[in-house]
């Protein structure tokens, strides 16, 4: 046998950062204590910072469901009308949510690979001036494919009783998510993605609109009812046991993104190593599943013409210990995902994508040999022209 | 700034397996217990399997030149007369060693980047029966050749009054060596090579012709008297505070070896890698520092005419966070060298491969998109013919 490092190439979890690591095993301190209180208040500030937002920043202890679940619960009513806009997978959460605590759901879909444009919302909006929220993802994790977060929020904007709510669980740190400037009304991101730490924990951030919102809405709420949070971690603690190791580890990611440059430079990061993926891609004739609308924090791809993705996605894990996601929903087994958002650098890529030349040299697809790793080095010179 | 990972390609310290990094962070337990000594005796029957021997392998907390050190002093006399095969940086050393403690030292030098034969040694020792031992590398390190050490201990196990010392250092674990079967007297290793732990552990071996002298060498020695330590160990304490945590990281990572299949097989990895880093060199024009001797442990290669290895080196560092070792004495600033041995897979290397093709071209080298990582995946194929 030789050696195979285990290697995740997913959109979540991600790889973790070393300091995360040693912060994780790090003996637990109390949480009801100054000690603590010191390091919740400096993460709630490095979360401002990465989501571009003076607004205060929640964190919870859930999964990234949970804190949309807790967006949805905070700024809605039961019956109120709103608007999902479903691209893919995670698009349709954001239905089911609202379908669960009684809302009244509209959607607007787009082909799989494709997003919702912001013309179309407005149109949508135009129709069906009732509609109290819009519901949509920064990245669609099924897909790859981003949506016009800027756009949507011009369009909302202009609307006082329509906000918007963005699942940036992928997509915070990996592209561009300027909350405050842009107006986004409600931001949810979580834990195990750009910000390289574990699952457990996840983020929320209203501005004033929406928090004026929560005010009045009468959703049933107690765990994620943010009203209590936002006063609690106003000074420091939150309303219930926080997952303590892993906010000590969310102060050292931090740290991490500002020793990079800030979240820019992670941005730029996944950029490109998202920008590499998709040249390999062209070179080895692998389609993207959102070629317009593809976004950076990960690049889903077709195989190639006759050949299964399951194959691929399989022969990367066997032979190199590499865990490249397939596909969800009505793209399960005909695609494969490969992550760029968080803790992920030149060589891992470049590394990734020649053993993918391996697995596809094996089933018998035919490329010149180095093509991929040639044209992802090409694109690297051309994002770096300085070393 | 971009995500640059650091990562060791150096022919030691080499990459930390990740249950040896678990175990030493542990809590330290007392040396003298039972619990430690059955470590301690799990430990010694993990490095016979590893340098295939049923003789006692000493566990010693010096460097790799302490067990060196050790192994001199315990099988010669002052005045004693020894022969050091000199084929580089490391060869010398056991001249210098030898001259430190008043031996009669001769040497035997090749050119660097070349082995010393058996045949030569072979006529030296007809010429000079007086030469009580012969002292080797199995992998000289400064230039990536090997000796071969099946060849040599023909000679010497012929010669009753001649013992073979080898510093197989860097070389067990990343080439085949039989310390029985060929008749090996002593053999010295370290733990920052194949073993994938972090320096601090030297292990020593002799056999019963080599135990023999040891009773009757009179060499000044106190922390290395190998006849105290080995009468400690039968009862699995260490004479003086062994370094216990690295013991304990050193059962988990003969665990490891176990589990990968044996020494043999992380041989067979080593020889992998170094075969893919061999053949990508051909490929980008960087010539073998030892093109007929090399071993697996690591690849020297000079840079391509006209270029400095020392802007490639600084280079891959910079740039990418990837440490390779430049040159040792005479090839000071010359050279570049790629480790192979312990804990790297085909990933790490194909990632460091294209990075190393990106560096190049940078400095200008012209050589065709991706032909060094499609050479080393076609090497990879051939030797893993099946996934």
């Amino acid at each position: 046998m030789t050696i195979r490092k285990q290697r995740l190439f997913t959109p979540g979890p991600t790889a973790l950062h070393p300091s995360v690591q040693e912060a994780v095993a790090k003996p637990i301190v109390h949480h009801r204590t100054e000690e603590f209180r010191e390091v919740f208040r400096q993460c709630g500030e490095g979360l401002k910072k990465f989501l571009k937002t003076r607004d205060d920043v929640l964190i919870l202890a859930c999964s990234g469901t949970g804190a949309m679940e807790a967006a949805l619960v905070n700024v809605l009513s039961p019956g109120d009308a709103m608007m999902a806009l479903v691209a893919g997978a995670f698009g349709e959460r954001w239905a089911d949510l609202g379908r669960a605590h009684g809302m009244g759901v509209r959607t607007l879909t787009a082909g799989w690979g494709e997003a919702v444009t912001p013309e179309r919302v407005a149109e949508a909006l135009d129709r069906d001036p009732r509609i109290r929220c819009v519901f949509v993802q920064h990245s669609e994790s099924s897909t790859g494919a981003r949506h016009d977060i800027e756009g949507l929020a011009r369009v909302t904007r202009q609307r006082p009783d329509t906000l918007l709510v963005v699942d940036a669980i992928s997509g915070a740190g990996a592209m561009p998510l300027e909350t405050a400037a842009w107006g986004v009304d409600v931001v949810v991101t979580g834990s195990q993605k750009a910000l390289a730490l574990p699952p457990g924990l996840a983020f929320v951030c209203l501005n004033a609109r929406a928090w004026e919102r929560a005010s009045a809405a009468n959703a049933p709420r107690f765990y994620f009812d943010l009203r209590r949070e936002r006063k609690a971690q106003g000074g420091g603690e939150s309303a219930f046991t926080p997952a303590i190791s892993l906010v000590v580890a969310l102060r050292a990611a931090l740290a991490f993104v500002d020793e990079l440059g800030g979240v820019e430079a992670l941005v730029a990061n996944a950029g490109t190593l998202a920008a590499m993926t998709r040249a390999a891609a062209a070179a080895l004739g692998l389609p993207l599943v959102a070629p317009k609308d593809h976004g950076d924090a990960l690049t889903a791809l077709y195989p190639p013409a006759g050949f299964d993705s399951g194959a691929i996605v399989k022969g990367l894990k066997a032979e190199f210990g590499s865990t490249v996601a397939g596909g969800q929903g009505s793209l399960k087994g005909k695609i494969l995902r490969i992550a760029h958002l968080g803790y992920y650098d030149a060589t891992d890529i470049l590394g990734l994508l020649a053993t993918l030349e391996v697995v596809l040299r094996r089933l018998g697809h035919a490329f010149p040999p180095g093509a991929g790793v040639a044209a992802a080095e090409a694109r690297y010179l051309e994002r770096n022209p300085a070393p």
